[in-house]
Parts: structure tokens; C-alpha cells; sequence
């Protein structure tokens, strides 16, 4: 096993105040494994919670460690975790389930109650050196899988499930909206799920450039007001929650399209097209976080069809989380911002 | 081959403007047969028709012959027609496609632009003594299913196809918004499905009363603030078209609930609870019409599942036609009124 | 609590060598509830490991305690088990997964291969006056339910496990062959789920006997040759495992039917009409246990849809366990026989 | 309109009698275009019919046109026919189903008992200067799609069937026996498809070969007695009918994994593993023809994904057309032999 190293996490003690802390060096329980972190993506809750301190019920009440877009390597296990051995690069899927409640046993296991979720209060993220986790939630990286690649995995894994919540198949013509990481990569999955036309919608010309860079299809400009429908899509990816968006999507797809609403909105309630999803039998859904894809998402990483480091605009040490934290501001071009942790 | 009988129709030429009066008889396509009409449900649509001239886009600007949902003797084939014998009773499938459509391909014929249907303008409808239809769309009735009940098939129909889209089965638990024939008939096909606890909403004493009687598990008073969300359905089936009664239906399903949205509302657009369909990932669709649903509907009413004639609350024949469509005034108690034609 | 009694157990030594020994009382883990047997169903596997030691891979190498299909009372419960009360009637489900690996996590638990079941070696079941349980898999029985009928949800979550592979819905027209318990319950399970026409083949007059004064459609004697294609059935569950009998099912099925295999054959390999499932495009696939069926065979059995109560033949206490278990020979008409525990 | 060319056909009059005439050009009808056919696929099925007279209950009776993979341009309309313009270059899906059965109607449109399937007996097929087929059966060709490219749309079709039949979606893990047109065509499918791994097993050198450089992951040589379990495959695409192959096939396959049966057998039963299929609850099902599956191939072939041109190994002129049907013994490292139709 390597050297010890102090633990050193970013600390969200209240809104806009970050700070790097020594932490305890956590122990791994019997069935789990203790990784040394290498790279941490930021997300968009990762902000939200550094300028709010809170999204929706959630409240940060207490200090948080954030980050939840990790990988690293296995430095210890669990006296039973025999998954992984010492020194392996793994990726780590951030929710785990209780495993027997009602959603669990019925495969949807990110819509359980008790899920432990980093970063999420009051479980500690991982903007550290150390952490533990089950060892069925890590999962061995091939080497043509970078460590950052291997921390995109996790937003991957929202773009893997939205289509398959979709039912993206070989011909499927798919509208995204919001060209974010998410937009972005939602949209590249389909494209890899055999998907016959993409297009993806933005008005940030950045945006859009970058989309077209990576493969997308069409990249639409929203400003044009372009014609969706014309484009008769079934397979709707909104990932704005901005309400006239939502509901122009929706309003271009096809006789039986489905749409799923990954991107979250600022209001509870927006108006749909509830007379359109009646006439041509839309089917409207939404995403929470994903279960069932890391797997599938290291199969497109690792095969190169999702080029994930090539989504990276910025690496910073965690002694500047904080600067990444602001990089939205700093830099909008860049699509994801990597924390690194020295080994 | 009967006797030949004037063909007497009910014919809307305006507004509140039904007259009754002869028509040339029809004849049978080389695939059609010749059905004399035995019995006619009246539906909302009718009435819609009767009163305001337009459903959405389908306006009336011929006289048009009201009626779709009925059943008859075969009394006359086409050249090619074999499937019926001369003098089998039989049900109407009032919609008949293309046949070559994308949709019709995919098994969704109610989608089909080119769908012939009864009593959308400006195809005639079943207030007559005579109609005509491909043989493959009229379903040879069983002794123990009455002419009444045949004609009751199409709501039933719309029953069967709003519990395939939200996947009832054994042990579902299903909240049924609006006590009307369409809200009855989808509760009870339900409880046909094997659902394991019905409920039924509506804010009418005597549609709670007759669903009660009906053997729907729960009829529960609107007007009570019951909390639905306690009541933990999986499967709403929404058959008011009211936004606020939609929105708490929609509110009321637990995680990966499913919500069908059956009744027509005034407004094209509704405000839906998006954070909700997001957070539990719920599935919002609508149903138009139905496919593949008459044997389905065939087998319920033939084992008496669901009892079709207790539904039906007057009789009248087609000389009193106007009368019928009057009934939701002049006796909001019936739930179903059928116009009948003397043989 | 109530008075604590001893332990005493139905255990198997060897073939043919049970006996009703007292063990320790076991101690509930933290999630687990401590139960108190009331009723234990003989299952076809018991018998199998009474007389011959061994179910496939499955052998008895130690003594180990028979019985899995089991109701009882909540008596004690562990420091962070909450779900049940105190002298709350339950029923078991008797196999506990691991909850993390890729089959768990997918909702296909049974076919996790860490499960815990009862009475499969090396686990102990229970034929026996205490066992413990996860809490989860522990379900509230409702007064409507018997204890008797309680025990019998585990055959019957094998019949609607069936149905569900197989896609049973409203007007289905079900095949089941072979008129054991499972296939008696498979067939009532259908009925419920709105099949249109249940017909059951057997070549025991009894059980043809049986079948129809339970309500299923067709009892059909397989000794008359029947002409089961004629029939067009789209779904077969067959509960034979004799390959003749399989062959025949399968190639009686409408276009784009459904066989699900559910009696095990003595064979590995059966011939299979492979030409018929390409032309017609048929499905086949198999049952192992069941998974997230307690709650919808609770539903069944509490409406009154599933008489349980009406398939048990016999009821013996646990000191004439071995008389159970060779009552299939005693007295062949017996369907279900439940060895009682004395309160 | 281009000018009128005689209508030449290769006209199968018996075992091994294979020859070139001159028909009647015929006359769309209504709904119908007229097509000067460019270039046909020679399918296995036309060998046979050269060679044995027959395919299973398909007896050659009368002089049959063989050839059924096809594209041409469309040269001529019928009455109301609009969907194409004259000139414009098409595919043609070789069955035209009746439009209203019970199979047409759910969407199966491939099972329709009265499909009009060319060069099955007694429809003529496409080894001729014109055929005619309803404007909805002919797909307009991109810019992108050659002539070839467009009549291997139908083997394609087959492809794309098996893998939606199997399931094949972002990360499967895909079995494919069989490394001729068929397999290796579907292999490329369920690359497109976003499968993580696809495995093609033969035990032909020059197949192996030719599948390692049309990019299928990993060619197996299935004389080296390879672990095909060890694999972990979930979709088996069978694609030989060769009963040990099948049988093995499937015995390879994970928990919860697909087998669709593509290629025919010598014989209407095999011996499968049905204790396998019961204890990993495996599926298994065949494909006949088909369904709603040209769009997909034409995205397929049109975004590069495919390359169906180099599946093409010979090209001859019509008059060498029982050169094309005796390629196999020619020159069996030729995929796809190509018949070509002078412009």
C-alpha cells in the first residue's frame, strides 16, 4: 500500500465559504474499499451548493465535503471486499442504496430513500484524498480510460440513462436541448446508441461550436427560431428546465415520441402540452440521477465513442477548488473543470 | 337477407340543428359488410357536436350523421368479404386506417391521419339503419354480450387501451380521477387487470354511488380534501381534463408511477408538476382513441367483468335521437343513453 | 412478548431420514425480525430433498431443517428493525439476496447468487417453531388473509412470477399444462390478470376436477388428444417439465406467443420446435423463484380472487412432518398439504 | 419518363433451370410505383430455390422471378400514388402484408399470413427490369446509399430485426454465430447499436477474416473450442442453425440473456438447454422476416455506420444471373454476389 497521506478535502461551510481541511483518514467497513482520489469533476450541484447552500430540500446544515464525479485508486479493503484488487484505478458511483427496500428490489435503485449519495447532506463528497465506499460501487477502469475520463463517467451515466429512459435505438431521431456537459453528452450517447439524426439546440454560439466539434449531428442556434417539428423528432433530451423550451420540445415530437426532462427548472410547476401529448400519445418522464449504467457508461469510454477528455476545459489542484467552483464565471467556455489530487 | 328497411339517420346540420331523414342505403365495398344498426351509444362527442358545431380542429360544415359507438346484424357483404355470415350480430370498431402508414406499421392505427372515423367530420357516423365497414373492423358478438353491450365495446375500448398505456397488472394500485362512463368503465377494466386497490374520485354524489355499487374498491368525494398521495397509487387514469384535479392526480403517485391522461381539458396547455415527475421519476402520456382493444373488450363483457349493460340508463330510439343527446340535462343520473334502432 | 417455547424443528439427516429435533432459538441481526411459525407448506422441493438428498447441484450434506413456504407472528425484532410490530401476522418470503451485485441491482434478485433461501442447502428453513428474517422480506398479512393462506403466497408469487414473464394481461388466452398446485395457481393467476379464456391439460381426472370447480375456463384431459392449436392460445405456462408436453405447448401457440417454462424436466435438454418459434416468432423463456411478487400475491389473495384456502387438502403438525411430506403418496388427490406449528 | 426498356426477368422454371425472358412490363396500380430495378441481392433463399425447388412448405410450382434485395428508380406512378417522385432512386422492402389482420394490426406485420413476399411462391420477385410495389413499400434512397447499398437494405433489415428482437442497446455484450451476410451484417448492427463487445464465432478463415476488418470486435475461431461463457455474453444473434452451435450458444449466455434464432435448421426441432433456460431465466426467440425496419437500415447505411458496399464480393449483369446463384460454390469467400440490371 502506498504512503499515507494527510486527508485533505474542500469543506462547504456555508454559502461561498470553502475551505481546504485535514479530515480524518475514514476506514473502510467490512464490503468496502478505500480510494485515493485522483480526479474530481465539478458539477452543477457542486455550484449550487457553494452559492446557495442548498438545492430544494436539500440544506447544507453542517460542513460538507463536495464533489461527487470521482475517480481514484484502491488503497485498503474491507476485511470481506474482495472485488478489487490493491492499486486498481476505479471509478466510483456516488448514490448507494439500502438494497431491499421496494424501489431497490425492483431495480430502481436511485430512487431510494436511504441512498447515501456524496456530496449530498449529510454524506461527505469527494473533494478529498480518501474515501470508502461499497465495493460493488467501484468499478475497475481500463487503461484506456483516463482518471478524469474515469470522474465523467458520472455525468455520462445521467446522459446513459436518459436514453435509455428514452428508448433510444438504431434510427432514433433525437432532439437534445442545452448544449451543458449534460446536453452534450446525452447527446453523444444517443448518437452511440445507433441514433440516425441528433441535433441539439443552444443559443450560446460557444456551445454549439464545441457540439458540432464533437460529432453531434446538427447543432442548432435557438435564436433562429428553427422549425423542431419540421425535424419530426421522437425522442426528446431537455436538459434547460427553462419552461418555454421544455414545452416547444415536447411540442415538436412526432406521433408517439417520449420526452425526458433531465434538466432541472426553477419552478415545481411548468405548463405542458398536455392536449398534443393526448393527440399524438407523447409520453413525458423525468430523470433522477441513474441506475444500472456505470458499466455501459466504461463500455462507451473505453471503446472511444465517448471522447470524455475531450469535454475537459480546465484541471485544477484541490487547493483551488474553489476556483473551479467558479470557472462557470471565470471561463464559460469550458465545458467541465477537473479538481486534481496529487499523488 | 331481411327485409329492406328505409335507411333513417340521424343527421346534424348546424348547431342544436339534428334532423331526422332518409339516405340513400349504402353499399359494401368488396371488403366491407352491410350492418343494420341495432344499437348506438350516445358519447360526449356527440353532444359536443350537437352543441357547439366543433371538437378542436374537426368542425361540421356538412351535414353529418352523429353516432359511433354501436352494433348490428350483417345483413349484406362485398365480393371478397367471408369473414361474417349473413345475420351475425356484431360490434363496430368505429375507426378504420390506412392501413400502410408509418403509424398503422407500428401497430398504432389510432395515430393514422388517414383513419376513416364515425362521426368525425366528414365521415358519416351509426345514427342510421344502415352503415357499411371493412369486415376486419366489425367483431362478431358472443350470446352474452347484449346489442347494448356491443355498442358499449368503444368506451370500454378507451377503458382497456388507458390500463395498457399505464401498464395496469396484478396488484396495481390505481386512482381513477372523474366518475363519468369513461372514468367507470376504466375502473372497472382495472379491476379486470387484476389491480389489486381501485379508487375513484369525483365530486358527484350519485357517480360516487353508482361506482360504489359497481364493485369499485373506493369511491372518494373530492369535496372531502382526501389525501391521495396516503393512498400510494402506482397508475392514475385521468378521465376529468380538469388542470387542478390532473396536477393532485399527477402529485398523488408514488415513485415510477404512471399517470394516462384520458379526459379532453379545455385548455391545450396544463401547468404539470415537473419537479415531481423529475424527482420520482413518474411517466405522463395521454391516450387518443384505442388499437387492438376489441377482442380484449369482447373477452371482459362476454365473462360479465364488466357489466355493460348496468351502465346504460335509457333507451331511446332514433326518432327521439335529439332527446338522447339532451339527456346529460334533463338527467344527469344516467350514465350512458342508447339510441336504438327497430329492426 | 409471548412465552418463549422451544425450538423445535423438522430436520433432515439423509434420504428418507427427517427428525423433530430442538435447536436453539435464533437471535435476529439488526434488520431481522424474529418469527414465530404458524403454517409451512410442503413444497415438491422438500419432498425431493427427503427422498432423494439432492435437488441438482443442490445436495444436503449436513442436516438441515426443511420447509419454505411459511407464515407466522412477529415475536421479537432487532435493534433497528421497525417495519413490524410486535404480534403482527406475517408471511415469509424466503429468499434473501445480497442486494448489491449486478443481478440485484437490475430487480432480478432471485437470481442473485448469494441468495439466502430457506431449506436450500446450507440454509435451514422452517419447518420449525422460530426463525428469523430480514424485515423487508417479512410482509403484514391483512385479516382476510389465513395463515394457512399466508404460507401459501410463495406458491402462489410462483404463479404470478409466470404470468408476468409472460405478459398475461386483459382478454390473454392462457395454456397452462399441468394441474399441480403451481399450475392450478398459475392458471388462477391468469384469470385474475383479465386472461379472456384459462384452459388447464392434465391427464388426472381429480385434478381436471379440481381445476374447474376452482373456475378456471377449460379443464381439458390431455388422454382425448386435444386439439390445443385450435385454441390459439398466445400465452403457455407449462408446469410439466415433460418434455412431450412442452413440445406440445409451444407448438400450439398463436403468432408471437409466449411460453414460460415452470415445471423442471428430469432432462437438461428437451427437444424444442425451434422452426416454429422462428416462423411464428415465439418466445421461450424460464422461471427460477420469483421476484417483487409478495405484495401483488397479498393483493390477490386478500380481494378473495385466489381462494388459497380452498387449495390445501391436509394439515398435519410439525411431529408428523414425514407424513406430510409422503401425503403425495397417501393420498394423491390432496393439492397442498400445511404442516401447523402449535401456537 | 425514360424510355421503355423490354422487360427481362430471370424466371426460375425448376431444379437448376434458371432462365433469362422477356415479360409483360407490369401496370402500377393506384396506389402503386413502377420500378426499373438497378441492382439485386442474391439471398440464400434464392439459392435454395434454384437448387431444391422448394424452401420448406414454399414449393415452386409455376415460373418464379427470383431476387428479392432491390433498388431501382422510380420510373412510373400509379393513379394516386404521390409519396415518390419519377426518377427518384429507391429501395424496395420486398413484403407487402394485407393492412388489416390481427398480426398487421399490432404491428406485426412481418407474421401477416396474406403478406406479398417477392420470389416466395407464387409472387414473382426482382431479377427483372421492372417490378411495381405500393408506394409505401419503396424508401427513397440518400445521395449517400449506392444502388447496391440500397437492395442490401434487406439483409440489413435482418440484422436490425434480431438485434431489436435481442435487445441490444449501449454496453450489451453480443454473441454472434455465424460469420456469413447474415451474421456478420447483424455484428455490425449491434455495434451501431452501442453494444460494449461483439463477438462473431466461425470456423471459415476467410469470414473470421473478413469480420476482424470490418471492425467487429473480436473474431473467434470456433474450432479452437473457445469459452464462449467465460465471455459473459447477454445477446446471443444465432445465425447458422446449426444445433450444436445453438445449443452452445446459448449455453454461454449470463443471467437474464437473449438468444434470437436467426439461422434456419436443417430441422424443426433441436435439443436446447432448458434447465439453463429455466435457472438463468434466459429468452429465446426467432425472427421471420421483418418489421418497420427499412427507415433504421436506411439511417444505418446512410451515416457510414454500415458499410454495405463492402460486403459486396461480385457483380454481374442479369444475364449472368445463375453465375450469381452458383457464386457460393465459385468463390465462397464472396460475401454477396450483386445482380446488376443495365440502365
Amino acid at each position: 500500500m502506498a504512503a499515507e497521506l494527510p486527508n485533505r478535502a474542500a469543506v462547504l461551510h456555508g454559502v461561498g465559504d470553502l475551505r481546504i481541511e485535514e479530515l480524518p483518514r475514514p476506514e473502510p467497513g467490512p464490503h468496502d474499499v478505500l480510494v485515493q482520489i485522483r480526479s474530481v469533476g465539478v458539477c452543477g450541484s457542486d455550484v449550487h451548493y457553494y452559492e446557495h447552500g442548498r438545492i430544494g430540500d436539500f440544506v447544507v446544515t453542517a460542513p460538507l465535503v463536495l464533489g461527487h464525479e470521482s475517480s481514484g485508486v484502491v488503497v485498503a479493503r474491507g476485511a470481506q471486499a474482495t472485488r478489487h484488487a490493491i492499486g486498481r484505478r476505479v471509478a466510483l458511483e456516488p448514490g448507494v442504496p439500502c438494497g431491499v427496500c421496494r424501489e431497490c428490489r425492483a431495480g430502481r435503485y436511485n430512487l431510494c430513500r436511504d441512498v447515501r449519495f456524496f456530496a449530498t447532506p449529510p454524506i461527505d463528497g469527494t473533494f478529498a484524498t480518501y474515501v470508502t465506499i461499497n465495493e460493488q460501487f467501484a468499478y475497475a477502469l481500463p487503461d484506456s480510460v483516463t482518471d478524469d475520463a474515469g470522474a465523467l463517467l458520472e455525468p455520462l451515466s445521467v446522459g446513459v440513462w436518459a436514453n435509455r429512459k428514452a428508448g433510444t435505438t438504431i434510427g432514433s431521431r433525437v432532439l437534445v436541448t442545452g448544449a451543458g456537459p449534460i446536453g452534450i453528452l446525452a447527446a453523444l450517447v444517443a448518437k452511440a446508441a445507433g441514433a440516425g439524426h441528433v441535433m441539439i439546440v443552444d443559443v450560446n454560439a460557444d456551445r454549439l461550436r464545441q457540439s458540432a466539434e464533437l460529432g453531434i449531428d446538427e447543432a442548432i442556434d435557438g435564436r433562429d427560431r428553427p422549425d423542431l417539428a419540421a425535424r419530426e423528432p421522437d425522442v426528446l433530451l431537455e436538459c434547460t428546465g427553462v419552461a418555454p423550451v421544455v414545452r416547444s420540445g415536447i411540442l415538436a415530437l412526432a406521433p408517439a415520441g417520449r420526452a425526458v426532462l433531465v434538466g432541472m427548472g426553477a419552478e415545481a410547476e411548468q405548463p405542458l402540452p398536455v392536449a398534443a401529448i393526448q393527440a399524438r400519445e407523447l409520453t413525458v418522464t423525468g430523470t433522477f440521477r441513474y441506475a444500472n449504467t456505470y458499466p455501459e457508461a466504461i463500455a462507451l469510454a473505453a471503446s472511444g465513442r465517448i471522447p470524455l477528455d475531450e469535454i475537459v476545459g480546465a484541471r485544477l489542484p484541490l487547493d483551488r477548488a474553489e476556483d473551479a467552483l467558479r470557472m462557470g464565471h471565470t471561463d464559460p467556455s469550458v465545458l467541465k473543470t477537473i479538481v486534481t489530487l496529487a499523488a
